[in-house]
């Protein structure tokens, strides 16, 4: 390259940099997470971003290990009465059962066309995955993609009456943008289907579908009418769920994350994991107690049980987050 | 936030904006593929990043769908005269020999131990893979990494001497760095290790671990001592091989790429996936032209068999890049 080119190209870049600095140093003037109420667990997080953050503390972490990782059901989005993913099984079952009058008589599928939502449950994990692999296979990847857009923009839920993907969490969706702006990688790790989160994460959540993990079928390349295509197999893949999450975490990220987020005992290993690493680590757990903005539910809940991480939290300093106290809304406008 | 603050903020992302364009345009006035010679196969590859960057022109691709993918072997780095895990595997099978007396009479690991690699050979991909597993698990994630990277630290290379990752392809370097300005998000998805070359591929090229796919083996979540740790187990997960390839890109990344670059028939579904989306596509794939400055091999090569492909390229508009002319240079000096 020309070296005057090159110099004036040197002192160009010089100029991004320093006005770049002064822009983030004027929207840090602001409130990042103005959905989030004042208090420790606020003060927790701004502190543990400062930290590292700073190039000249002790707590400082490089950009490229600055991962953070956020379970979807019941920590970014509403998951009660039940998962969403199950709502969609069900109402693929609906849709797909002029095709199978075998489910007529067959367990779930007949509880399911029957709304008997503890018909369904009483199948068990069995009868639940045999539902999602009748559902949820035996199309391109492009095609379930599509179904799971068009569901998306036509159901709504029993409570709200909103898309659920608008039930998302305000608090969080500033979170995800506050850590962004700090040169962090935001991950979903979650046992709902990977292929299930793709379509929307990242116009709801901005976060990308390479940044998604989650559960999966097995997928199987095939020329079809001499096209490439990759058709969903009903197979069980992976099941990026309890101990399975920081191997989902490994094969996906390939780095022990400083962050993880939570709001259930299917997350503490992902953050035990987590916070299990040297240096700075913050671990995280939404606990649901505003039946009035959105649910209350612990211990006993069917969907999202939060139970041995409510034992365990303060031994490990895991914040545990209170929908209630923490967050000033819940849902965006 | 403060209106002012809002404005002044505004003013000065306009700004940096604006520089920012001017440093992308004073550094394209430079040549960015100074490695590659002047000819058909890198005007097609700076046509393809003209045409899917061009916001006004038909072929115009956003950014986030702008997914690029690169074999390891061959594609980036030299695969000959056997593919670098190999070499690995078998210095671990020499390393780990004083623990293991009953190596000294079992296949493969006896013609490891004698050095002969053809008694290597002879074991098929059933003693290879038999080998990998003894030498590449019993052991945490982070272990692993470490010995890895201890290994290429001191390994050379038999023909050039140079360490392993010296011998990555310049031109590729480039182009790498090229689709990355050009809003690329590059990945490497090879058929090798995943966890072999995660702990190299940041540093070498540009490439993340988390935005790496490969061959993989299954890993467990364990308390050990307290901690938390991934363990690896000695059981096959995933191989990121051949028609596994498209398999292993709709897990990671979620889309289908818009360039793939490969250099062995073991590419061509990779390839074939790719170029076989809607809208402007790339495949391309190095042919080993060179005996002088690396090697030479194609249809008969008992690694990187490059045969299928060199029948169905022109038909399918595929690239063949000649690395003896295209190529400038092909080592980093």
């Amino acid at each position: 390259m020309n070296p005057t080119v090159s110099r004036f190209q040197r002192l160009l870049s010089g100029l991004v940099t320093i006005l770049a600095v002064a822009v983030s140093s004027v929207a840090n003037a602001g409130d990042a997470l103005p959905s989030w109420n004042e208090g420790p667990t606020k003060k927790a997080i701004l502190e543990f971003v400062t930290a590292v953050t700073d190039e000249k503390g002790k707590g400082y972490v490089e950009p490229a290990e600055r991962i953070a990782v956020f379970d979807n059901d019941g920590t970014l989005w509403v998951e009660q009465p039940v998962y969403t993913q199950l709502t969609f099984a069900l109402d693929r079952v609906k849709k797909l059962a002029p095709q199978h009058p075998e489910w007529k008589t067959q367990e779930p599928f007949k509880s399911a066309l029957a709304g008997d939502m503890k018909g369904v449950m009483a199948s068990g994990q069995k009868g639940l995955l045999e539902m999602v692999l009748a559902t949820h296979t035996g199309m391109t990847a492009e095609q379930f993609a599509e179904t799971v857009t068009t569901w998306l923009a036509s159901a709504r839920h029993p409570k709200f009456g909103r898309p659920y993907t608008e039930l998302v969490y305000q608090p969080q969706l500033e979170l995800l943008a506050y850590l962004r702006d700090h040169g962090f990688k935001t991950f979903i790790v979650s046992g709902g289907g990977i292929e299930f989160m793709r379509p929307f994460t990242e116009r709801v959540y901005g976060i990308p579908p390479e940044q998604v993990v989650g559960s999966s079928v097995k997928t199987e390349f095939q020329m079809k009418d001499g096209k490439p295509v990759l058709v969903r197999i009903p197979k069980l893949n992976f099941v990026d769920d309890k101990a399975g999450k920081p191997v989902g975490i490994y094969e996906h990220i390939g780095r022990r994350p400083i962050l993880a987020f939570g709001n259930s005992d299917s997350d503490m290993q992902m953050i035990e994991y987590t916070t299990g690493g040297e240096g700075r680590r913050l671990g995280l757990f939404v606990h649901h107690t505003d039946a009035d903005r959105e649910y209350a539910y612990d211990r006993k809940s069917h969907v999202g049980t939060l139970d041995k991480v409510l034992d365990q939290a303060a031994a490990n300093g895991w914040i545990i987050v209170d929908m209630k106290q923490d967050w000033k809304s819940v849902f965006p406008d």
